[in-house]
C-alpha cells in the first residue's frame, strides 16, 4: 500500500516519519506526473514545491495556521494532502476541482490567488485581524521569486516589516526570475542564493587598510582569512533585513530534514520572518527540469514521449509573427512584456530583435508607464500582456498613456473567456473598462488576417493608445477577405452578410460565431441574417450600422465579455439616442464570475454556443 | 533688480555664479510663497526643492536633458525657471498653468505626472529610446521618498538596474515617508541618512576576530579606527547597490556647492546613478517647516496670518466622525489609507483607534488586498481613497476582493470633478470601471446624511465589496431626511419630488442640483419635474424609476461623470430592454479628459451648472 493511501488530511502526513515523509515525496511526484499528463495544467512549479508542502503542513498546525500559496498554482501537492486527491481527475474541468486555491473549495485553501505576488498583503492582513482578535496562529505566505517581482510584493513586504506582527514570508527561490535578468531583485537575489564574497570587498579593504601605516599589509592577509565569515554575515540578507525581516537561508527546499527544522525555527520566531528556501523547477521529472518553460503550464500529453510543442498557430503566435515582420522594415518598433515572453508570442520578435525588447518581470504597471516613455522618446512600443494582467496597469493606462495621448499599442491577450484557468483569468472585462478611457481606441479582430491587418494600421496609421483585443487559442473561421486595411484606416466596421430579417452584430471572435449562427438559421429556417463585425468598439461605426437597421425587425449583439459596458451597452445607447426601438436581444456573459472548465463546455452553460445562440434568436424572432 | 526678472531660462540660470543662485533661492522662495498665497496650491514640497531644481537646470543641459519630476506637484520652481513666471498667477485656474507638469505647456515638462511613483518608468523608457537612436542626453528622475514606497517605483528600479543604461535617479528624501513607519523602504532610508554605525558590527568583529590568535584584540583596535571608513561603504547604499544603482550620497539638498558637484559626478558616471538628497519640506518658511503637512496642499491664505485650518465640514470629515462613531461600537472595524490620512478625514478614526488604522504608505494594490486578508480574519475593513488612486488597485478590487465576495468597504473621495487639480486628479470614470466589476454594490450619497447612513448600512447589513463614492467638497443643499437606511437596506432608489412631465434621475451630488434645477423649473416655466435619488448605481433599482416613466414624456440623467458606462448607460439598457421611447437627455461630462479650474467655472463650461442644464431641458422639452 502507498503512503499516499492513507493520507487523508495533513495531520497523517504529520504523523510520518521523515524517512517515510521522503517515499510520500517520491509518490506524490508520481502522481502529479499522471494527474497533469491526463488533465494538462501546471506541472514544473508543483514538482519543485512537493517537499515544501509537505514540510509546511508538518510544521503548521493547518488550517488553524494559515498558509498562502503565490502564484496559486503552485497547490496541487497542497491539495492533494489535504483531503482532495479523489477529485484530482477533475482538476480545471467545468465543476472540477480549481487549478488555483479556492475559499469556497476547502477549509486549507486560505485566500484565492491565480494573479502573482498578493500573498503577502494577504497574510499581513490575516496577521492583522489575528492581533485584533488576541488569537495565536501563524500565517505563512509562500511566494515565488517570479512573484517576488511585482511591486505589490515590495508595497506589502514594507508594510510587514513596519507591522512588527508575527508573519512568515517563504520566499520559494526556483530562479524564474533570475535567468533573464541580473539587475534589481534578480541580483539581490542571485548574492544570497550564492553568498558570493562582496565584489569590491578586497578592493576597499586594499585600498584603505594598506593605507594603515605599518601593518596594513599584514592586516589584508588576516581579513582575507576571516572575509569567508564577514560576508556571511554582510551580504546575504542584506534587501530583507535592512527592510526589517529576519532573514533565514537560504535553505535546500529538496532536503526535507533541513527544511522542517529551518521551519521550526522560524515558527518560534517572533515578528517579520522571510525564509530563502531554493528549490528546482520540475524537480524530479527529467524534461521538465531540463526545461521548465515548456512544462510551466501543460495541456494533456505522454508521459514517456514528453510534451511536444504544438506547431499549429493561435493568435498569440500569429501576433509574434506579424510583430517581428512589420519591425523589420520599422526600426522605431520595440516590444515589451512583463514576464509573458512565449505566452504572447514574442519569442520570435525577441529572437530577431533583442535589443527592442524588454521583458520587465511581473510588473505590469512599470510596464505601460514604461512604454509611455518610450513613445515619447520617438519609438513606437507594443506591450503584449493578457487581459486580465491589464487591469493591473489600469492607472498608468489612463494616467500615464490615455492622458497624455501617448503612441501606445496594447495588444490584449487571452481577452473573453480562457477556459480551464476559469475566474481569476478570464479577460471578460476589458471591453467595459477600456471603454471607459478617453481617447483610446478599441480594435477586436475576428480571425487571423484581420489581426494582422489591424496590427498594421495600428502602429503605422493610428495615434494615441490603440488597444488590439483577442482571445486565447485559435481562429475558429478564416474569413479570406484580403486587404482591410482600407476599411479600417477609415475605421469602419464590415458587413460580413447582407441580408434581412435579423441583424447580428458581433465583435471578436464572436464574428465567426455570428457566422455560424446564420449559416445554421438559413439552413434550419431559411431565415438569412446581416451581419455586421464592428471592427472598432472604440471609436464606435455607429453610422454603418445605423445604416443597416432600419431594413432588419431584430438586431443582436454577441460579445465574448460579461454584458456591462461593451458591446451591447454601446449598441443600446445609440438605439435610445436615435430613437429606435426593435426586438433586441443580447448576448455574452451574465454579470458574475464565469466558471472554469473547457471553452466549449462553459460556453454551452452560459448558452454561447451556435446551437444555444441559434434557437434563441429564432424564438424571440417568431414570438 | 532681483535676479529672478533676469531668469527666462534655464540658459540664464547657468550663467550665475553660485553666490547668485543663492540670491536667487531667497528670491524664488519669496515668489513661491507670494503665488502660493494668492491662488492656493502646493507649498511646501516646492519650499524643499528650491536648491535642487536651481543645480539640476544648472548641471543638466535642459531641455535635451530630460528631468522628470514625482510627484509633479513639485515643479513650481521649475516652471518659474523655464519661462513661465509670467503665468504664475493663473496656476491652477481655468485655462491657466497647470499645477503639474504637461508636456503641452513646455518643451520643459517631459512627463505629465499628477500620480506619484511614475517618474523612473518613465525615465527608464526614455533612456531606452534615447539609446536605441544612438542619441547621448541625460535621463533624470526627481522622485521622492513617499512616492519611492509605490510599488510601481520598485519595480521600475529593478528594471533600470538590470537594463545598466545610463539613467540618473534623484532620491529627494524629505522624510514624508520617515515619520509615519520605521520598516521596510524607511528604515533602509533612514540608515542610509543617518549613516549609523551597523549596529551589530563591533559585536560582530570582537565575536570573531578576537578568536584569531595573537593579535587578534589588537585588530579590534585597529578595526574600530577605520570603522568610520568601512560604514561608509558598507552601510548606506545596501538597497539601491545590492540592485545594481551607484548609490551617491546622502547629500544636503539645501546646500548650492555641495549638491551641484555631487551631481556633476552624477552626470559623468556610466550606467543607473541613485542620488540621495536630503531636503526639508517647508523650507524657508517657518510655519511650513514646522507643519509641512498643513501646508502640502493649501488653499489662498494670508501670508502673516498663516494657514487656518477650516473647521468646518466637508464630506471627508463626515466620512471620517461617522466612521470613528461607528467603530465605537463595532470593535471589528478597522480603517486603511495609503498615505491619505487627513485627506479622507481618517484623522478621527486614527486618534480614537489607533491599533485599528493603517497607513500603507503609497501602496493601493496592497491596501486593497490587504484590506481583503483582514476580511477573511473576520474583521471589517474600510478603506478610504481617492477615486483617481483607486485606479491604481483595480485588479486587487476585481481579483482578491469581488471574486472571493469578501466584504471591504471603500470609501471613494475625491469622486467626480476635483477642480484645480485638474485632470490627473479627476473622478470621472469609477462609476463605469466599478459598474464592470461583478458582485459590487456601489453607492452614491446626495448629501452629508445620506452618507453616514450608507456608511452604517454598508458596513453593517451589506455584504462583499461596497464601494460609497462622494464627492470632494461640502455638501450644496441638506435635504433634511431623516433615517433612510430602511430604504438603503432594501436598496431602493429614492422619489425625492413626484412631480409631472419631466423625470430628472440624479446621483450623488448631482441630486441637489436636479433639486435646484427643478426650483428653477418652477419658477420660471412652471413645469414640476419628478426627481429620482438612485442611491444605488448597483443594483440598480430599476423597479422604482419604471414605475415612474410612464407618466412622464422626458427623461433626464445628470451624472458628475464622463457619459461612458455610468448612470447614463445604465438607463439607457433599462429604456431598450423594456422598449420605451421617450425624449431622453443626459448631463454629464464628456468623454474626454476635463480641464482643471475652479468647480464652478469647469461645470459652467461643461453646461452642468443649473441655469445651463435648466435652459437645455427647457429647449428639449418644447422642441
Amino acid at each position: 500500500m502507498k503512503i499516499l493511501d492513507k493520507i487523508d488530511s495533513p495531520a497523517d502526513v504529520r504523523k510520518l516519519s521523515i524517512a517515510d515523509q521522503k517515499k510520500l515525496a517520491d509518490e506524490l511526484r508520481e502522481e502529479l506526473l499522471q494527474d497533469v499528463a491526463k488533465k494538462g495544467g501546471h506541472l514544473s512549479s508543483n514538482l519543485g514545491v512537493v517537499e515544501l508542502t509537505i514540510a509546511i503542513h508538518t510544521v503548521f498546525n493547518t488550517p488553524i495556521d494559515k498558509i498562502i500559496f503565490d502564484v496559486g498554482h503552485q497547490t496541487y501537492v497542497h491539495k492533494i494532502l489535504t483531503g482532495r486527491k479523489d477529485q484530482m481527475d477533475t482538476l480545471r474541468e467545468l465543476d472540477g476541482l480549481s487549478g488555483f486555491p479556492k475559499r469556497r473549495e476547502s477549509e486549507y485553501d486560505v485566500f484565492d490567488t491565480g494573479h502573482s505576488s498578493t500573498s503577502i498583503s494577504a497574510a499581513l492582513g490575516l496577521a492583522r485581524a489575528r492581533d485584533l482578535r488576541h488569537e495565536k496562529n501563524r500565517i505563512v505566505a509562500v511566494i515565488g521569486d517570479g512573484s517576488m517581482t511585482a511591486g505589490m510584493a515590495f508595497e506589502a513586504l514594507a508594510d510587514a516589516a513596519s507591522s512588527k506582527t508575527d508573519i512568515i514570508v517563504i520566499l520559494n527561490d526556483n530562479e524564474m526570475s533570475i535567468e533573464k535578468t541580473d539587475g534589481g531583485l534578480a541580483q539581490a537575489l542571485s548574492k544570497a542564493r550564492t553568498k558570493p564574497l562582496y565584489t569590491n570587498s578586497n578592493r576597499i579593504i586594499k585600498k584603505f587598510v594598506l593605507k594603515i601605516p605599518y601593518i596594513g599589509e599584514w592586516i589584508v592577509k588576516v581579513v582575507r582569512r576571516i572575509k569567508h565569515t564577514l560576508k556571511q554575515l554582510f551580504i546575504p540578507n542584506m534587501l530583507f533585513e535592512d527592510m526589517g525581516f529576519t532573514y533565514l537561508g537560504p535553505v535546500d527546499g529538496h532536503d526535507l530534514d533541513k527544511l522542517e527544522s529551518m521551519l521550526y525555527r522560524a515558527r518560534d520566531l517572533k515578528g517579520p520572518v522571510l525564509i530563502h528556501c531554493l528549490t528546482k523547477k520540475g524537480k524530479g521529472y527529467k524534461p521538465a527540469e531540463e526545461n521548465p518553460d515548456l512544462y510551466h503550464g501543460v495541456s494533456p500529453f505522454d508521459l514517456d514521449k514528453g510534451v511536444v510543442k504544438s506547431k499549429s498557430d493561435d493568435y498569440s503566435s500569429i501576433f509574434g509573427k506579424k510583430l517581428a515582420e512589420l519591425a523589420a522594415t520599422n526600426d522605431k518598433i520595440v516590444a515589451i512584456t512583463a514576464a509573458m515572453t512565449s505566452g504572447t508570442g514574442l519569442t520570435y520578435f525577441k529572437e530577431k530583435f533583442p535589443e527592442r525588447f524588454f521583458d520587465v518581470q511581473i510588473a505590469e504597471q512599470h510596464a505601460l508607464t514604461m512604454a509611455s516613455g518610450l513613445a515619447v522618446g520617438g519609438m513606437i512600443p507594443v506591450v503584449a500582456i493578457y487581459s486580465s494582467f491589464l487591469q493591473r496597469a489600469y492607472d498608468q493606462l489612463i494616467h500615464d498613456i490615455a492622458l497624455q495621448g501617448t503612441h501606445v499599442v496594447i495588444c490584449l491577450d487571452r481577452a473573453g473567456l480562457v477556459g480551464k484557468d476559469g475566474e481569476t483569468h478570464n479577460g471578460l472585462y476589458d471591453l467595459g473598462f477600456l471603454k471607459v478611457v478617453p481617447d483610446i481606441t478599441i480594435l477586436a479582430p475576428k480571425d487571423y488576417q484581420e489581426l494582422e491587418d489591424m496590427l498594421k494600421v495600428a502602429i503605422e496609421d493610428l495615434d494615441g493608445p490603440v488597444v488590439i483585443r483577442y482571445p486565447r487559442g485559435q481562429e475558429a473561421y478564416h474569413f479570406d477577405i484580403k486587404d482591410q486595411t482600407k476599411r479600417l484606416k477609415a475605421k469602419k466596421a464590415e458587413i460580413i452578410n447582407k441580408g434581412s430579417d435579423i441583424l447580428i452584430i458581433a465583435i471578436g471572435k464572436m464574428v465567426a460565431r455570428a457566422k455560424e449562427v446564420a449559416d445554421k438559421l438559413k439552413v434550419d429556417h431559411n431565415i438569412d441574417p446581416s451581419i455586421i463585425n464592428v471592427s472598432y468598439l472604440k471609436p464606435f461605426d455607429e453610422k454603418t450600422i445605423l445604416a443597416l437597421i432600419q431594413s432588419h425587425d431584430m438586431i443582436v449583439t454577441i460579445e465574448d465579455e460579461t454584458l456591462v459596458g461593451g458591446l451591447k451597452d454601446t449598441v443600446d445607447q445609440s438605439l435610445v439616442q436615435n430613437k429606435i426601438t426593435k426586438k433586441v436581444l443580447h448576448f455574452g456573459y451574465p454579470d458574475a464570475f464565469i466558471a472554469q472548465g473547457d471553452t466549449k463546455d462553459v460556453e454551452r452553460r452560459y448558452g454561447l454556443d451556435t446551437e444555444s445562440i441559434e434557437s434563441e434568436i429564432f424564438k424571440s424572432f417568431q414570438s
